[in-house]
């Protein structure tokens, strides 16, 4: 379609394609207006971002950069060589944020932080105060665990997100005096650069492509290739934990330390679509369906292992000991973000749908102060949490801190991860009240999804006389909709997940798009050992859980589901805030006394009594743990 | 019955309690002759043991003794600071190794590294050559992770066992040095000791109070009961990882690292048999129970969690992420022992039945050379190992090498565990082929358990017209069982665990047992979610497994065991070592390819086809892991 005018303003946020990028679709461009995310959006920006500096500045990070500027004096604060991420999130979140609403003290804010990076920094562009502060400045002996690499790339995202939400040059001058500093240091055996090397801990890749389209500078893109083509060659030893076991085009399956496999994933697919190489897109392809196929969990979320922050072997799934870090489910949305954009297939954004709503924003309380770095998909009776950083209890804030800024970062930016354009027109790829754009046509919803089906779309803008397709995404979990446009009702194929839409539009043209939102019993592959026997109840794009605080007079584990039974909504406004929830029959076994072992010879018991009918009330798993603290369950057995 | 002469000698290994000790039962005599302890003991003492001092002296444990006498140069070698322990349970090993048999090369290495030992211990009486050498001598800064009294544990344990064993006195010296250095420095506040403080790792607990039966000093047993009450008051911040978080005697469940739990309660268990301390002793039976009715593996394998080897919540017990290490096997036996010396009770004895045979004796491979740090009850098809010193590989020897030495000492001491006297007679708490006995009585056992389930008695020294009852455990797990006396089928009633023969004996008098070895399917309490829908495989005292090796044609993880089929029994003498399997029925399903999701809804989906049917050979699981790599499953689903 011809261009003509900006409907909508060209989006800032992640992933701003170079023109020359050879993907299927690009980023367009949508607001939030109200609604589901909007309200989470909204407690981000007044609750959890400006709670960020001093959260900072008593966890030491805020301290450590003024040691490392001179103007302060102390000790270094902190476990962990790359506490700076924390401050180099914090300060991309609150840029997106800044992006999308002028708010003087979080700009003060934002203003302040980066001149103490700016003051700490090194001649040289040098830039990690525990090497500088605690290692005596040596530099690169550890990159296996010494994350200066890692935190390079974290303060390249914030520069460039400052850069397009602010124009202001303070931090993107520090991220490319880092960035030419680590060109000079890093490359081939011959290439004379002093170092053959990688971190340890992959995010410098993704953000040297990003720092390349933001500054045109192909250096960059070229180091971000270097890095990601230097993982599995043993320079780390050759560990799967470093992503160093093999190389990224060999891989024939996820492996290792979950975030850092997402993260050298999303890196591969950001230089598969400014490259064009098809080998890397397709690594991609392929090492996304075996995770998903085989490694995800119902909510999303990602990695099997506590130890080593692992993926876990295929099918290996636990629930209670589910690792879900936070962090993944947020890295397996940029990942399929970039998929998504490569292939134009609509089942990357049906991952990063039920990932937003269910492993990714259980990541955050309701108040925006509390936090899980993992997310189990059971906490059992009796359970007695050891606490620290990997408990399965809210926390205010983490020693390793990563996810909290992590998060803010994503709910700021999320508007981007909404809809794509091509040249046939504009996708919608995740439902909210609010617009879609392109710099030729807008197009308003309005929805209360996911607590109802329905999506009103209108159009507002359009190029006139000139034909183009809305394409939406039905997604997957879906398996009825209903679609009108005007008077009419339509029954149109899906293609692939995209129910596509053409026509020559006019201005107040409307769209209804309906989907059945019947709660649902779901089974898994029947090599998932973890939940044998069990169902989970979903609604839409929410998988729900049960709770404690809703099954008083016993526990949840001699709980079993009926599911003959028909299953009921039930919308609560009085609870957590307003959700719905889904009512199922149930009981709670009588479990026999059988002495000190309880592994009695299976065909010799007597038959269990039938035992006590329960009502079940299953919450959204993404409100749970908003309550007192008490056991929770997502799989249910139904024997 | 009246005091003749000494039957069978006065058994020489751990637990060698007091005259006053107040005691249901006290330690007996045994000896094992032949059959399967005979070979793994074998290979333990031709094997296993005469390697120690090469693998200790190559892993550095050697050279850093050396190093703190000032008779070598170099560095501390070895990660952690205990790893002079490894020493210290070799010695401990090999000293009841030779209290059985002369072995002059065996006695030469225990000189050689006794003299290492004692060379190395300061002035004081302290000895820790992490402490010493790395950090400067700075003793008890770091008592939680310090590990310093723990390896005086281990130091006083070997020095009882080298006195008990040899009758001579050098280790013992260094011994009781330490412990009179231990006794000046820690105590209550206003002890006028300058330290009040435990050790974050139990151990010298139950050592010192092996220490006050050596040597009758009773300082000992004080020092014991102070180490054991302190624990759970907060001295170490208060974590249940260190035992910390709760006074022992208020304690309703195990919890936190479970071999450092272990340790704590067969201390408690020592104490109370020495000072008859009745709420120490329901401690220990009320935590036995929790332990084994919520959160002990088939195997008899202890600790849900890799992460803090921690004991987990009640009923997580997971298969592929079964902790289970193998130094936790030999604390329950060593704990379990202690509560049936106790109490009298059959059940201790069948645990330690279970645990011996499964749980501990997979620790080692069958050639003596390859060891198990953790026992998993699953490998799944296509599982990733990490390595390192908790993969579910046998591994020659590991960074943190407490199981190898620690599985020496109980094979070495494995005949202290078999049986026990009082004043009605003897119990008979595990069958092999030997001799049991006590001063007055000796009876021989011949057996080919656990293959066959017969078991033939002859009393050969006995008093004269004096009657005593021959008491034989019947194990938990055995439905049926005869027993004859002579020419007579007797139909005996079992008391709590025990068949009690009450005569007159004759030398000569034949009593054969013959406990009913069929192959049963073991079902699991429902509220172990890791296992619904699931059997295992049991016979006798054996778990059995499928491994595979023995599957060609497909992995494991998608086979399904008839529980319908009968299931069979046969003997391979061609495979490892010669085992007895058991034979199923079972089919491999054909899973349908689902798409890249693999949670369908429960309803919707097709049947499933039938698969193809499989002959299961399910091995006994202490033989596992003796073949190439592969995938292994104790539990199998049904369905």
């Amino acid at each position: 379609m011809p261009r003509t005018r900006s409907a909508l303003p060209s989006p800032v946020g992640p992933v701003r394609l170079t023109p020359d990028a050879r993907t299927a679709l690009r980023p367009a461009a949508a607001t939030i207006g109200a609604g589901f995310w909007h309200e989470r959006r909204t407690t981000n920006a007044r609750v959890s971002l400006p709670q960020g500096p001093d959260l900072l500045e008593s966890a030491g990070n805020l301290h450590n950069l003024r040691l490392a500027a001179g103007t302060a004096e102390g000790e270094f604060r902190g476990a962990y060589p790359f506490v700076d991420t924390d401050v180099y999130k914090w300060l991309e979140a609150a840029s997106w944020q800044l992006a999308q609403e002028d708010d003087e003290a979080l700009a003060a804010e934002v203003d302040r932080i980066v001149a103490l990076v700016a003051a700490a920094q090194q001649p040289d562009g040098y830039l990690n105060t525990w090497f500088q502060l605690v290692k005596g400045g040596e530099r690169y002996q550890d990159l296996r665990w010494g994350h200066e690499l890692y935190c390079a790339g974290h303060l390249i995202q914030a520069a460039v997100a400052h850069h397009r939400a602010t124009g202001r040059p303070e931090l993107l001058d520090v991220a490319r005096k880092f960035a030419d500093h680590l060109d000079s240091v890093f490359g081939l055996p011959g290439s004379g650069k002093p170092l053959d090397g990688i971190d340890g801990h992959p995010e410098v890749e993704t953000a040297l492509v990003e720092l390349y389209r933001e500054t045109g500078e192909r250096r960059y893109l070229n180091l971000a290739g270097y890095f990601v083509d230097r993982h599995g060659h043993g320079l780390l030893g050759g560990e799967a934990y470093c992503q160093d076991r093999v190389p990224l085009r060999e891989a024939t399956d996820v492996e290792g330390h979950a975030v850092r496999q997402l993260y050298l994933l999303a890196a591969a697919a950001d230089l598969a679509a400014e490259t064009g190489e098809a080998e890397l897109r397709s690594t991609g392809e392929r090492l996304w369906r075996a995770m998903t196929t085989t490694k995800t969990h119902l909510t999303g979320g990602l990695g099997a292992h506590h130890d080593k922050e692992d993926f876990g072997d295929p099918y290996e799934l636990p629930n209670e000991r589910a690792y879900c870090e936070t962090c993944a489910a947020i890295a397996s949305v940029q990942w399929s973000w970039r998929l998504a954009l490569l292939t134009g297939e609509a089942r990357y954004s049906d991952l990063i749908e039920r990932t937003l709503f269910n492993g990714f924003l259980a990541g955050v309380s309701l108040d925006g102060e509390r936090w899980l770095y993992v997310n189990p998909l059971q906490v059992r009776d009796g359970h007695t949490d050891t606490g620290g950083d990997q408990s399965a209890r809210r926390t205010r804030w983490f020693r390793c801190a990563c996810c909290p800024p992590n998060v803010m970062r994503l709910l700021a930016s999320l508007q981007h991860y909404l809809a794509s354009s091509d040249e046939q027109g504009l996708q919608i790829h995740q439902f909210v009240t609010g617009t879609y754009g392109t710099d030729q046509v807008r197009v308003r919803a309005e929805t209360d999804y996911p607590w109802h089906g329905t999506i009103a779309f209108t159009v507002e803008e359009t190029p006139a006389d000139s034909p183009w397709t809305l394409s939406l995404r039905i997604p997957q979990w879906c398996r009825e909709f209903r679609v009108r446009c005007g008077e009419e009702t339509y029954d149109f194929p899906v293609d692939d997940g995209w129910l596509r839409l053409s026509r020559t539009w006019t201005p107040g043209d409307r769209v209804v798009l309906e989907l059945v939102l019947e709660p649902r019993l779901t089974a898994a592959d029947p090599r998932v050992d973890a939940v044998r026997g069990c169902v989970a109840i979903e609604r839409g794009p929410l998988v729900h859980c049960l709770e404690q605080a809703d099954h008083p007079g016993g526990g949840l584990d001699d709980i079993v589901l009926d599911p003959s039974r028909p299953l009921a909504v039930k919308h609560r406004p009085d609870l957590l805030g307003g959700v719905t929830t889904v009512v199922a029959a149930g009981r709670r076994r009588r479990i026999p006394d059988r002495g000190w072992w309880p592994y009695p010879t299976a065909s010799g018991s007597d038959p269990e009594p039938d035992g006590e009918p329960v009502e079940l009330t299953a919450v959204p798993y993404p409100v749970w743990a908003n309550r007192e603290d008490g056991s929770m369950r997502v799989w249910l057995p139904t024997s």
